[in-house]
């Protein structure tokens, strides 16, 4: 492709509201621009790279056996009404009359269409197993768009759905998708975790990864081991439990007055303590009814955690006011001795020396000794992993991460099957219910994904799976026949030995058309300037910053090397 | 892929409310199935064809020079009021509140939303010109879908837009479409016309073609030549003026009665002359006046063309009680010279010795001859091509075919560059409004559209540039396992060689397979029966129906030639 040609315009300046590198860099490239809020527009540069990550998706779902569909994207209300999804999606599920008044909504997920297709199309036992897919355009009216293509209200997904007849087959269609899933981001050359995910109300153990690749722009945090492959959302980490403290040197229980301390960091300057020394409570309304945790002052309460061992549908932090109501002291003064009923972490345990709040407005008792000044009936898990506790499988520190969530696969079970009477007769002609599993990817979010990992101060840094074009070639003056001339004949061998190569063809001064080289991250920069005089051309390896002089002929079979 | 596997359901019967074969053929062969009124899912071998047809379609934009980019579906509305197609558009447009409040609309088309990114992205007439396409799902509120995918809510297209500097520069553009849409449906493989369609309000001539694969299942009627390469749109067609007659030996004028005549049948009957003889006249309100028609009686007034001479906006035929109010006649006895402002078709003076209606209920004149009985001022094309006609081009006689609008090429212009305020600069300074064309192609309306021209009663005939594969092998009995060693073994060294192939590997009695093969249609049909003992199987061609025993050896190869 020659530059002159290409619809393209780089912007020298950071767009205002982009405040994520990748969002600043897709602008400043012209691989897109917005329409309206969430909304954008792929430009050539862009669509190019969207596409090649379809294809990859594309050859390893086709791979893993799964077989590709198009379910629509407009679909009857009355399928999310089935499915109860109608009331449970609320204000991120676009809905709109049609010309007869029905009302019908744009699918943000095909999980009603699909089941109620199969339950159509499939009778027996020997029409399964079946993996289906699809790579489309979705939409999702997200309260609060941001970054760019990191949180859009459309955009593109590859959705797969596996029907299985029992859970054993569902173990193996998970395992396929679960499997293609990391050849898809090697492939696209990006560092990224597998990580165990809360499964919430649905799902068993081990029946759902995020696939996450690993920036500080992401939503999620992540707690994975830095020697083996162990990671979770810290929503659902665990590490192994602190060992128990020897307080038998421990002083005896002593008050102390300490007024206006509010916080962890209040105590531990007046009281010359550390953090993991303090005895934190804090209260809840676990659905109305107040509870406390207990767990160390460095530890933070994981509410997911909490909630599964209470059992409670609904957990909310207690407000100061309601904190004085239920226990008749003050934030920041109540004990675990506090009368409330308490559930204790672990970890609480681990404590040899600690202080806690003695119930009493200005004081803190400092020498308290769990179960030896407070009963410790029982522990359980409540506490987000840190950076540093052990991991579970190999006894390595865990590291705490930030990842963008790209992919997600999950063992749905039988809750949309259910919904949809989407049976099968087995074998013995008895009807049995089909186990769903769903597996999503987020091609169109892959970009700034990448992008995020693989950028400098001067631009995008492709990797060359998902690169718009392999090389690009700069002439440095278009004025001089012989570079133009050189630039043009290696253009056509590369292209015709299959390269995608972009040709600066461009009349600007050569600090632009270098500034745009680095911004928009072509993996190759062949410079030809005055050295091709002597028959030389420059080559600049993107990633690493490294240059050559090399002959025409060298930078050919160099650049077929780095291609192949 | 073998058929075991294959999410696929043939059905044996013809489904209710599909009353056109391609309809039928996509239910039954198991392409597709309805969500709701125009809205389909793909199967997967549908899915396989209408990926075939636009990778087909990809190619020869990017052939041509268009670049590939992404549109946004959801669109806001202040879009479509900007190019006042808000109103225009009536309900056909989908329009929906999203959680702010803000209207949007799912895009049919985008002249819209490329015409303002244009206008945001062009500045110099050194970025022009460019075309810009993409292939996507649109979304339109038909008032009736109809007959599978010819006319659904939800349907996939390829749009393509052009800017250019000038008239001459959206001349050459528009041919570079219009070429590649010749390349495209020669590709496909089907049977087409591109034909002169009429501009309507926008557009100049030879501004304005439709791509029509012929059939009868079509909406539209195509008057073509059958010589050269003339074809157009009834409504546009236009053929050579018949020659003027000689009326010398035409005896005078008389009146006879007619009692009861209402219909040019009536009158053919009544009177034993040919429908060529009668001079007909038709009343209409033009923009509320009343205007008559005169003609042929084996003409019929083309509407289009009329409104055109008449410099009408509204042209609505007079019923019964407004040709009585505005003549003092009855119809069917409104002569030529009634009293009205007539437009006289140009073959009116064809007529040697014609009949007329005598102005007086009951009574027709005969031996009539226009200029001598009534003055004919002028005259005017204001009928419809009818077959027989001359060709304009060639004089060779026309003939009326019926067609599917597979694409659409059309110079735009102005219209929405004005709206939006997309100009450049020239290169003398000066700010002129960019030049616009439009290219649609229904990708997933030309699927019925070839399975009308490639089907028998048995089922399709897939062309093998879109075929969901190439060939289709058949053991006849997979109990018997030489016919399953044969069969396997041929179906690993296609694939291997880049053959696309279906292996029926199910447990079905050959009656069952074949029916499904023919149903299916793959071009080439591999039967593994009991011929194989000694080295031998069938190999049928789909279309011909043409069967040929040959050792696997000679099979494989003569494959390999079909497919190559």
């Amino acid at each position: 492709m020659k530059q002159s040609k290409l619809f393209l315009n780089t912007l020298r300046e950071n767009p205002a509201d982009a405040d994520v590198a990748s969002h600043r860099l897709m602008l400043r490239a012209g691989l897109m621009r917005q329409l309206t809020a969430g909304v954008y527009t792929f430009l050539p540069l862009g669509y190019r790279v969207l596409s090649k990550i379809e294809a990859i998706v594309r050859q390893e779902m086709d791979n893993a056996g799964a077989q590709e569909v198009l379910l629509p994207a407009m679909q009857p209300a009355e399928l999310w009404q089935q499915s109860g999804r109608w009331e449970d999606y609320g204000a991120e599920l676009i809905r709109f009359q049609d010309r007869h008044d029905r009302t019908m909504v744009l699918g943000p997920t095909h999980e009603e269409v699909i089941t109620s297709l199969v339950q159509n199309e499939v009778q027996s036992y020997r029409q399964l197993p079946v993996t289906l897919y699809q790579i489309q355009t979705k939409f999702r009216d997200e309260p609060r768009p941001r970054a760019g293509l990191l949180r859009g209200r459309e955009f593109r997904m590859k959705d797969a759905y596996s029907f299985d007849l029992d859970e054993a087959g569902l173990d193996a269609s998970y395992q396929a998708m679960y499997d293609a899933y990391c050849r898809i981001f090697d492939r696209l050359g990006v560092e990224y975790r597998a990580v165990e995910a809360d499964s919430g109300a649905i799902g068993g153990e081990a029946g759902n990864h995020e696939f996450m690749v690993l920036s500080e722009a992401g939503e999620d945090t992540i707690a994975g081991c830095s020697h083996c492959s162990y990671a979770a959302n810290v929503e659902k980490a665990v590490g192994q439990a602190l060992p128990q403290a020897d307080a038998s040197q421990t002083p005896a229980r002593e008050k102390v007055a300490t007024p206006g301390t509010k916080t962890i960091e209040d105590l531990v300057r007046v009281l010359g303590v550390s953090a993991s020394q303090i005895i934190k409570v804090v209260v809840y309304l676990a659905d109305g009814k107040p509870v406390a945790a207990c767990l160390r002052g460095d530890h933070e309460v994981n509410e997911v955690k909490l909630k599964k061992v209470l059992g409670a549908k609904d957990l909310t932090m207690a407000s100061a006011e309601e904190v004085l109501r239920e226990t008749g002291k003050p934030v920041g003064f109540v004990g675990p001795d506090c009368g409330l009923k308490v559930v204790f972490d672990r970890d609480i345990l681990s404590i040899a020396d600690g202080v806690a709040a003695s119930n009493e407005a200005g004081y803190h008792d400092i020498h308290v000794v769990p179960n030896r000044d407070f009963p410790v009936p029982e522990t359980a898990d409540i506490r987000m992993a840190a950076a540093g506790d052990l991991c579970v499988k190999c006894g390595q520190p865990l590291r705490l991460f930030r990842g963008i969530e790209v992919g997600h696969v999950f063992k749905l079970g039988t809750k949309y099957s259910k919904a949809f009477g989407a049976t099968y007769t087995d074998e013995s002609g008895a009807e049995r219910t089909i186990i769903m599993g769903c597996y999503g990817l987020g091609t169109s979010r892959v970009i700034p994904a990448v992008i995020e990992q693989c950028h400098d101060e001067n631009g995008i840094i492709w990797p060359i799976a998902i690169a718009p074009y392999h090389v690009h070639i700069v002439p440095v003056n278009i004025k001089d026949e012989q570079q133009v001339k050189a630039a043009e004949s290696l253009y056509h061998r590369l292209h015709a030995a299959g390269v995608e190569v972009l040709l600066d063809d461009r009349d600007e001064r050569p600090g632009v058309k270098f500034k745009d080289a680095d911004l928009i991250g072509l993996p190759v920069r062949v410079t030809i300037g005055s050295k091709i005089a002597e028959g030389n051309v420059e080559l600049k390896i993107r990633r690493t910053g490294e240059v050559q002089v090399l002959t025409v002929e060298q930078a050919f079979e160099t650049i077929l090397g780095i291609v192949k």
